[in-house]
């Protein structure tokens, strides 16, 4: 009984400690009021500037890579997604080039000067990672992947967070504090939709998380309008909601030919379709930009 | 046996008939593909101009509605919403003024040159309401009332039909089907927020629910902002995100003392953030209608 | 200010008396700690036994009705339920027969000494279905009619209430309360499946709603198998662990030929599918009453 | 453009061969008609038997460790689950003891003459667990960790995979297919609770899975009522219904001294709650196996 006075007073501490930890999320805008800007290469996230990042579902081949990094530079964008380790919920579909991916990805940016998000699955694939990648993605499946979160914590890279297919905004945070708890502060948090009853869409896109995000963390937030709505035909209104409700950038797949595409294909953008989108998402943001506020 | 042949004959028809039925939705744009414009009084909702309706949740005196008109007059609105029957959880909450309530809305709205929106719960209360309503709201736990849908589908009124708290958009619109049935047409929808396990907002806002509705129906779409946050702080970036995707116009709800209010006390503007909200949606609204549209 | 200080402290009263009533909802086991035993002419649910309530979806005709009556009698049960007013999403589904469906469940049940339940959708029906049925069922897109609520909770029938599609437990035992508090405590609860991501059934059976709603609760509370799974495959299995967790009885569609039902024909069970059932759930029954209780 | 129908011929080809695939996946009984038997040591799980795993949640001491495994062999039980590497959603709540929780899992077991079932976060954990562990348990935050999956499904040892969070069950047949498609067929399934809106219970049990697994699959299914219901009070009743439905088993955690435990402290049994259950359901199992099976 002694003992269990002795455990009581213990746990007690603890969860004191837990609390006062709680209370002061290395996250929250609490414990830092200014904005964190992730900087990417030459391209800074979060200093309220509007950011369109876009690229393939999953890396096929060189040439369909390049196809769309050289769309991209005509668009005056710099920030390519594509996945080359892709977590399918079969194991019999395309799961990605891997490696071979990554290299064709980092060749293809060399060459056009541009970015590379891409995402990891395995703690194990971290550290080879490093060489290719300008931003590792966590996607939604390894939300709480607590493990792969204190690595990617303790590299000196940026990470795209994408919030987990069911995660609670709390949660999302917490995922985010496993992060920058390992040191790691380059942190951009995703909003891709949550799974809902409502079968209109794939996910739903939970639009409020997007100003509850920034008021709660200093961390930039992104909406990826590919996954939340998997509609071609919303990607743009989606977009122009993002933007409206103060995202600090948006994401979207495109292919050079959607039709033959090993995964996603009927929601990715081709060519014709990226560039009518980014001239329409283009004169939004710059108009909203003019918007009087108060 | 033969009694069996002739019932599958029979079933088989209606399911055919059934299916062209639901091919050719009345409200369908494939069946009407111009926009249907609801005229309200002197304001035409549905015709591209984007509008704010404002007013308190629920009616408690003559003072505290004329005070809200008298600020959503000096913005220029006309519209106004307030309940007299109030659906409410506990059978021990406030519920509601009744026929008084219409009778304080109709007065006011006489005095000051505006258009009342009320919540009608119960089929015996229509025909009493229609001498004092403009619009006659039908809220998320009545969307599938049948019977009063059907109802307010053969009356010479305007229908504001909120979606229901999990209602799929394609039963959002059989509901309106069983209004537009019955020779009314004059039908607005309003996205509400739907339930889901994210409990940082009261409902989760399907912002993706306002294209979708554009797009399959020819009725003008609003968004409530204020039940799908239940955050006054939500409030502004919401709207922002409601107007930047399309919505015919945004509600919220408006309290001259909400602290005091007999429902929803949390989630209300007084006049002040009334008017703040105002100016910075007004502002931003003007903008973005001179966004270039390709 | 004096004013709003009258109004204040009228709020704070107001809240105070909704607190009291809330710690003492007069459905609560705290309230009144014994079981409410709801009598269905000789039937008594909410003592200890287990009953089995079925019937067709939607009166089609006399000879449909009659030929399950008898089956159901053949198996020693009394409880008929049936639709004649049916709610149904699209206004191009068949509507039931309204009062003629009353009327040949009447005569049926009169012919086979049984008792009905037939669900009411419109407070301006409720009157004539008095003559007609021996429990008013509220169904599930009804929980929240409260008027409806009302006006059943003032009359002399037990009723029979479904939860809500998507009502929490704590909505679903505040309907009841709109009952109880007009008189009438003739009320049983029915647990039918909750709206959620999964589509394997039609809906989720929320099975532990059964011993909280017990445990909350001094009314008996049913499961219906057949709206919660929507598939004949489990019924049965739900069944059994309706009754193993302690469910006062179990609902379910029976109907003489599923094939031609002109609703729900997939999940309604053929009479020699009911025989199958009845033999197993009611050895089932049997056998856990026999379980040692500590 | 040749290139073009070139690549949406080996498109085809991939989506035909992952159409044959998923028609027959290893893990379905269209492929497999009987059960599979899962042998833990002395134990065989899969084969009409219903067994009880119970355990700590964290493994914190030897003397904890220790208590449990006696108070379990009392009973008659072998199966102890334990967690020494704990997936929690704050970075500062207790983070598990790692290796060495593990370590003390295996000295209490072959002390007691009992099994292991711990589970494992990381790939880089899996292979030094294997000296410890004798069923490697995949939690519900991990259940679409795939290269984890893989590399289980590459060693030894049974797995025992829990439900996602919010998987569907298909999802969750494909997660065990991807184990079973690197050679390991010794897969037990487990149902934990689905995330829904309501908040009574801390997760949803969605107890109709489990006959649905039995059906779609041959792997054994287990039913964890401590984390689909977060409530002590709800343990026993919970577990009847899964036992009732068909369930191959039932998980649950026992403390010695709940109070003071580390993580899950509300809902854990302590030894005395944990014998009442024990007496209990296994009185309830024997009984439900003499119910006569038609």
């Amino acid at each position: 009984t002694l003992q269990h006075i002795f455990k009581q007073i213990l746990k007690a501490s603890l969860e004191l400690q837990e609390d006062d930890n709680r209370k002061a999320l290395l996250v929250s805008r609490k414990k830092k009021p200014e904005n964190t800007v992730v900087q990417i290469n030459e391209t800074k996230i979060g200093n309220g500037n509007q950011h369109f990042i876009m690229g393939p579902c999953a890396v096929e081949s060189y040439d369909q890579v390049k196809l769309v990094a050289q769309a991209m530079k005509k668009q005056g964008l710099s920030l390519m997604r594509g996945g080359a380790y892709k977590p399918r919920t079969s194991p019999y579909d395309f799961q990605g080039l891997g490696l071979e991916g990554l290299q064709i990805l980092r060749r293809v940016a060399d060459e056009e000067g541009m970015s590379i998000i891409s995402e990891i699955l395995d703690t194990r694939d971290v550290e080879s990672a490093l060489d290719y990648v300008d931003v590792i993605q966590i996607g939604a499946r390894n939300m709480q992947n607590f493990e792969l979160l204190k690595l990617v914590g303790s590299v000196q890279k940026p990470v795209l967070l994408k919030r987990g297919l069911s995660a609670t905004i709390e949660e999302f945070m917490y995922a985010a504090e496993y992060i920058i708890s390992q040191g790691n502060n380059q942190i951009i948090l995703c909003e891709r939709g949550i799974r809902t009853y409502e079968k209109a869409t794939r996910n739903t896109l939970d639009i409020s998380a997007v100003p509850i995000l920034k008021k709660e963390t200093h961390l930039p937030v992104l909406v990826d309008v590919t996954h939340s709505t998997g509609r071609k035909d919303l990607l743009l209104p989606a977009a122009k909601a993002a933007l409206a409700i103060g995202a600090d950038g948006v994401m979207a797949e495109v292919h050079p030919d959607p039709a033959v595409a090993l995964s996603d294909s009927a929601q990715q953008m081709d060519i014709d379709e990226f560039n009518q989108f980014m001239a329409e998402v283009k004169g939004f943001a710059e108009v909203i930009q003019k918007a009087p506020a108060l």
